[in-house]
């Protein structure tokens, strides 16, 4: 089983905090409002939809206490938290979508006492964490079916459990797949520059007993020749209306290596993720990142003062090389652009 | 200009430290045979030829004072600085051949008078780094007949001036390209696990005054979709008589990026690497390497304890994906079995 990255018992809720890993496993409980924008603040949970969830259920932390008697005042604590809970992470597109549909809620739900009103933002916290689930999970149960016992599989940054409720987007094939008893081997690329396939997929894999090997992002063509490697999956910051997909830089070499060798690349885009409003990959924006992450990257200068370092946080596979996307509600095979828009029709 | 990594001036020898580089630029006076053989030992000097030349260097500073009267006594003299310098690596085989070619110069001159044997063996010595001086500015002219003004050009590693005389292989031709006046700019991957090219290839090309942008091994895809790349080159290991190519991890998917992105992917070969003993590259043993410099690369841990790692040191790029193999004695392009036996013959 993966880890849960945000675990609920009663109402008391725990982290792993994610700054640690993969060296120490330390679980914190969070007990107030602060605590929680605390830890969304200096990633100790980090991932968008689970930073969705640590916000819903900060917000409830943060007005469970509250002595408000009427509804005006109740509101005006929920959007005083709310607020502050927003400043943790100021660009986090998925914190402002949990935080309005907790508010939402609240709002719909006015005439209800204080109390039981402040038992539904617990619940509505608790159904966004769980919609996570089942969405990880339904796509997983998608995935696996790609899976056949004994196949080795390759992957590329993090897509796991740590940055969703549990199972994660490219990683949740894998875990289902082992838990329907299949034997499946994992490579996990490093990949540079900040090392998220080392430090946390590796950790993960590690944690649910699913064989891994740790291999360093320029290995993948020589394992991928060895015939050791079945199928890639990959996840994705967005995917566009023909099935072009923006993630961690390094996947485009990643598909055109496995379309060299005659391996599957499968990319896990949960419905979310795919942003028909663009048209083609080349409209997603590409963030590039400081240098400092490549010359300085892990507590010592590793190349010449003031060398110019080119350092673009994402890249764009173009659909061609897309065998298929997972989604929570099927497969769907190219021409991406027309089986995209049946999907969501 | 490339920097010299062995200065000679007058019978003064003078090596870069290349173990602090990039972030410290020491050159260090080599007076003694001890001196040498610490600077070969911890890797002040490396590289196949730049460690050959060193040694040959070094056996003159271990006999230049010697007090024997008789050849006999000196031939002691000579055997016990050898192996002495022998030591230092002894898995280096440039190192054996070079004080071998020393040990015959000395015994092909039995007759002359000790102080004009000594001289013999300094000028050996100098012989031997200006052969390595000849052959990598031949091989640097030969392939900067590929490289057109404004250029973008990749390389992987260092096969450069720091592990030779001063040109190097594959930054050969671009050191003979920028002297020509032609503007070209170069990717250095950063070569993981041990960043070869961002400690060393991407501080030589600084320092030449050679345009140069350090990427992750991930991002070399990306550049040459961009259409920033125009050929890359690099070194080899050993190449095999069908023109298979061994060399650092990484090469071979660089190599199958190329193709993909139809860019001509040239090896730099001196004659010496080429190994007509070997039909082809299934037969080149590659060295797999400590799980430590992925895990502990950069000075601290930075994956979990115990994770299992794949970490082979070399690749072989089968010969299809191979352009051209540049040689000090011309191109020498496919069929490769056919025409490197030409070549030689």
């Amino acid at each position: 089983m993966p880890v849960d990255t945000i675990a609920v018992q009663g109402k008391h809720i725990t982290l792993i905090d994610q700054t640690k890993l993969p060296t120490e496993v330390t679980y914190i409980p969070i007990h107030t409002i602060g605590e929680m924008w605390e830890a969304i603040k200096v990633l100790r949970v980090r991932g968008a939809p689970a930073i969705g969830i640590a916000a819903a259920y900060g917000l409830y932390l943060g007005i469970k206490d509250s002595p408000a008697a009427t509804f005006d005042d109740f509101w005006n604590d929920v959007k005083t938290a709310s607020d502050y809970l927003a400043s943790s992470r100021p660009t986090a597109v998925n914190l402002f979508w949990a935080l309005e549909r907790v508010e939402t809620c609240v709002q719909g739900h006015a005439n209800l006492p204080i109390p039981e009103l402040k038992e539904r933002i617990f619940d509505e916290a608790a159904l966004i964490h769980r919609e996570d689930d089942d969405i990880c999970r339904a796509l997983g149960t998608v995935g696996a079916e790609l899976i056949q016992d004994g196949d080795g599989l390759l992957t590329h940054c993090n897509a796991g459990g740590l940055a969703t409720s549990k199972y994660g987007t490219a990683l949740a094939p894998m875990f289902i797949a082992h838990e329907q008893g299949k034997n499946i081997h994992v490579f996990a690329d490093e990949t540079r520059p900040l090392l998220q396939g080392a430090r946390l997929t590796a950790w993960e894999l590690n944690e649910a007993g699913i064989p891994v090997t740790l291999i360093c992002d320029n290995m993948a063509a020589t394992v991928m020749r060895q015939g050791k490697v079945q199928a890639v999956i990959v996840g994705t910051d967005r995917t566009a209306a023909n099935g072009d997909v923006a993630n961690k830089i390094g996947t485009y070499g990643v598909a055109v290596l496995a379309k060299e060798h005659g391996i599957p690349f499968y990319v896990a885009a949960p419905m979310s993720s795919i942003d028909m409003s663009l048209s083609d990959g080349s409209q997603i924006p590409i963030e590039e990142r400081d240098a400092q992450e490549i010359t300085h990257g892990f507590g010592r200068q590793t190349a010449p003062d003031g060398v110019n370092v080119y350092n673009p946080a994402f890249d764009v596979t173009p659909h061609a090389y897309v065998t298929g996307l997972i989604t929570e509600k099927g497969m769907v095979y190219p021409p991406f652009d027309v089986n995209l828009q049946k999907r969501l029709g």
